[in-house]
């Protein structure tokens, strides 16, 4: 039975894991001063069409958020995040292990707006109360929506005007290409910083970390926070596999098409989805029956929430790794429990 | 030419890059919480003769550093170290990043007695000066030389006299194993905590660190400092792969014996090696012509320090992917400088 | 006319200033390693009924949470707080300078209940997510309200139940002490460290830090945080001044008196206080024109926020230093207002 | 008997004292942004000549170093000072616990010069180091010697070469003003940020640190850190009394003149004091029967350290606060303890 806990659940795409193998006894210098690297960086900034921009891999993506943080901000500064941000719930207070606020914002879906930016009371403070200096965003985001190309520059305005820097956390940005409005050079012109997430989208691991100008020292920071891989070119070399022709997006056409396939699977067994992601995740909502007996045959998913005494909803994701007969097992499997549950009443 | 820059300049270790690649389209739960990592510390415990060890796998040196220091330490205590000692000089100032200050004791050959430990004044200051809570080794040094067990349990006696806990850096754990007079049993018995190195003896990357005694919550603050690898169970399975048999043991021997090669080639030709290295770094002094012609003819390696006007320290090091024509290839070109460099006078 | 800004715009309580007069020469040891801290911590430690209590001596109210806070939690930990909360709003993020989160809880009167920690998600969540540690009260709380024995007694249970420390911050104690129904023993017994104000109740400045068992090392943490007062003595020799007699009591009843004049003065005139208050500060609701006539007769007070379009909530405080006659020339001025608004629609 | 063991073993100046008694019922606004204060910086900055300068009052001498380093610094970067420089040895981490190294150069006599800053490996070095962003001075240094106008001068072009900021804390400058060639002007114009120091020379409390360029929102970052007075008028209030006329100046002439009748005194019966010490402290030799001696006649101060089995190095320290009769009644009775020693032999 197949596992939809999460995008991270196998290896490496398999032309990442050859260009490891290819390269495997080359001898480079270390810390991502090799020419791997190097080349990864010239590919994105032309992807991005941003030639000044700054680049660097990291490992993961809790390292490179609060890298982004952390550089961006001076001491007594903050980050606003929706409620639902990665930074906010999900990073074991790493932002705040570097010193900064994260400004929450309850968001019905998982988004900032302008509106909910200045709703933030901090915006309006004075001395006693950190100073906001940043908007974090994601994209696509937790609950699997997805920024349109209107709604980031209507967020890059609001930040100009209140002199906030705009930083997009791309964990799953490959997602977001792949089904939204946006290309790289979008992302690249309308935030400050954003990173183009590896990890869960087709390589071992890795992050890229694109700043829109020139962030002297970074590296010493990098280093200081332990951050450096000794062996950087891993990183280089696999952004090279992914970017370098159409592996990266399509690695995410793949997932989304299959999630959108259990979406609609899913939808069409009478079980509702609440949100509206056109992305890698799902989040139907189940009787709580049939999520046992879905784990019974050994599916392996996560729980988002319980909806009421007798509904949960589930989180469902796909990658470049789905095979496209795991979705539709599940969806047989799933037709299955149908019939059980509606036997309960 | 050959790179003798460092022992992290290849990729991994064929063993390792096979177990990478056989499991590579395997599902399995992430963030080290899979069967490959138990699999890997049950290991580590077993071969430690340490069965309540607490074994976790970093990604990096420097962050492993920072995190065996920041997760033992209250926030005024200080940490001894070797002025030579990585944390105290090559990790720009990680563990003063976590707060902590490093009391560097100047060492003739990188290492520390329990002589230089009790001549930290602040061992015994007041509260006005920080308290010294932890010494800090590493085993090989950063300039090559070990530990013997004896010196080791002097350390540890010394340790527990005054309250301190003992932090050894096994980066290079390999090439100590394969030269020193200690094994794992040894290391974990006398330290509190210490990291048995993979990414310079065969992996791409990945330290394992062994606590004593179980650290609770370690995890959260692994999680917090941005440590925690996604796909954690590449980290279990490299070191799998190196321990489960004697892969790891005969890198760092084959590795040592390349240093060897090198220091009695280089001592034949009449060039000093100031250090007494049995490892895996070579620390051999040349004229600075040589220097020159050595690197004219494509060779690699660090400057490690200016000796006198005329002469240049520098740092050979072999790995386990050195081959020893290599090594021959460089003493063969040594000599042929050596002819021109005597004639200089 | 009168400041009513808040309850630190004077100097000292005559009995404070004329102990700092009378001790001006003596000459003491340095850091709060004098007599003077020595007796007062007695002092403390006697009306208290804790005799193993470990009292400290700060200068300020952020200072001394800051470091309740960081010296109790481990760095991946959280404290919970009310949306309210001083830590949470008004403190420029010095609890997260010091590497915590703030997890605060909407509450409708700046009190915590055990539901409304029980609330907390991260307290039923896993290792991604920070590790709530602490539940931080005030006591009166920044809004004015008090807690009860009974509801005090019901969050120490909970803390219990859930393995957390209860850190309440008595900035404003003396005012609580003076209304509520809970002496210093139920603090002590009660709270696993709390304060007692002096900046806002008599001294010119001063925290007493009361933890409920000794706490080692405490003062090099102090220290370290650049917390510990040359002259410490000055800390001492103020707080038994203030709590030798009935001083400390005496005028936070003063303070609570006026302020409960204000109150039904306020009432009286039909304005509506929606918050009921105790305590020293009260928050009645004016139409704006009355706020700009106020402060054009040169009162001064802060304003909380703004109730609508055309009301305002303010805040007014009271302390040992207001004069009856200022409470009543307030009301008498309020009450000329009074006429011209309601001349308005 | 008389404790020669600091400089803030009394209370205030009387005149400080008086300033504090006579305002004590005035009603200001809190946290330094009240008359007082804006007084104080006014003056400061018309002594200083510097009408561009951000003036900040703060309590004590280890906050505001922790400020001006963590004000000035990003994280990966470093502070250079002498071995002996307070920051290094005498604040419990502080510097560090703000996340930055201090990078310590030994100093034969406490002060640092071009030669020693430019010693220090890490300014030479690359990004697996700390980046060296600013020398730490004293003045009067914490062995009594002082800079020159000539030695300051050359610090400061050196820091220029360099980059780095130049930061002078003058916890004893009251002591340097009265007996070196420099005046405020000159610590204005040749640091970048200094600090004037009350504690140690007339006030209850309160150092003021002076940035030669405006520093926008130091305030908050002092409200972080727990630094920001409630009742902020207390400082600007002993500055003004201190500064207004020749108090500050007078306190420190009464200080040195009785340090070097010590001095003269303690040489003229034949006890070496091998630090040539114009200022308020005294480092002399005695034989450890004549330490034994002097403090069983009830006189304190602190053991610098020991010199030999048989000899030690104490710190006598005078102040504004000082009687002649105390140093006369010292020198006879040491002269009486002379008598008992040279029996000893």
């Amino acid at each position: 039975m197949y596992s939809f806990r999460n995008d991270y659940s196998e290896g490496a795409h398999p032309k990442v894991l050859q260009a490891l193998i290819n390269t495997n006894l080359e001898q480079t210098p270390g810390y991502g001063l090799d020419p791997r690297c190097q080349k990864a960086a010239e590919l994105i900034r032309s992807l991005c069409a941003a030639p000044d921009a700054d680049v660097h891999f990291l490992v993961g993506g809790t390292q490179t958020n609060l890298l982004a943080v952390g550089a961006l901000l001076k001491p007594y500064e903050a980050v606003i995040s929706a409620q639902t941000g990665h930074v906010n719930v999900h990073e074991t207070g790493a932002i705040e292990g570097t010193g900064h606020k994260v400004l929450a914002v309850p968001s019905p879906d998982g988004k900032l707006t302008p509106a909910l930016v200045e709703s933030v009371p901090e915006l309006h403070g004075d001395e006693h109360q950190v100073k906001p200096a940043m908007v974090y965003v994601s994209n696509t985001t937790e609950t699997g929506t997805i920024y349109s190309r209107g709604e980031l520059q209507a967020l890059r305005a609001c930040c100009g005007k209140h002199g906030l820097f705009l930083f997009l956390d791309g964990a799953r940005l490959g997602s977001a290409l792949a089904c939204g409005d946006m290309g790289l050079p979008d992302y690249a012109a309308l935030t400050d910083v954003f990173s183009i997430g590896g990890t869960k989208n087709g390589a071992l691991f890795g992050e890229a970390l694109v700043f829109a100008k020139p962030r002297p020292d970074f590296r010493r920071y990098m280093k200081r926070q332990g951050a450096m891989l000794a062996k950087g070119r891993l990183l280089g070399l696999q952004f090279q596999a992914l970017l370098e022709d159409e592996t990266y997006l399509d690695a995410a056409r793949h997932a989304n098409a299959l999630a959108l396939r259990l979406r609609n699977g899913v939808a069409a067994l009478g079980y509702p989805l609440p949100v509206e992601s056109p992305s890698n995740q799902q989040f139907p909502v189940f009787p709580n029956q049939v999520v046992a007996q879905l784990r019974n045959m050994g599916y392996a998913f996560e729980i988002d929430r319980a909806v009421d005494a007798g509904h949960t909803c589930v989180r469902l994701v796909t990658s470049w790794a789905t095979p496209e007969q795991a979705v539709e097992d599940f969806l047989r499997d799933l037709s299955a429990c149908v019939d059980v549950t509606q036997e309960t009443p």
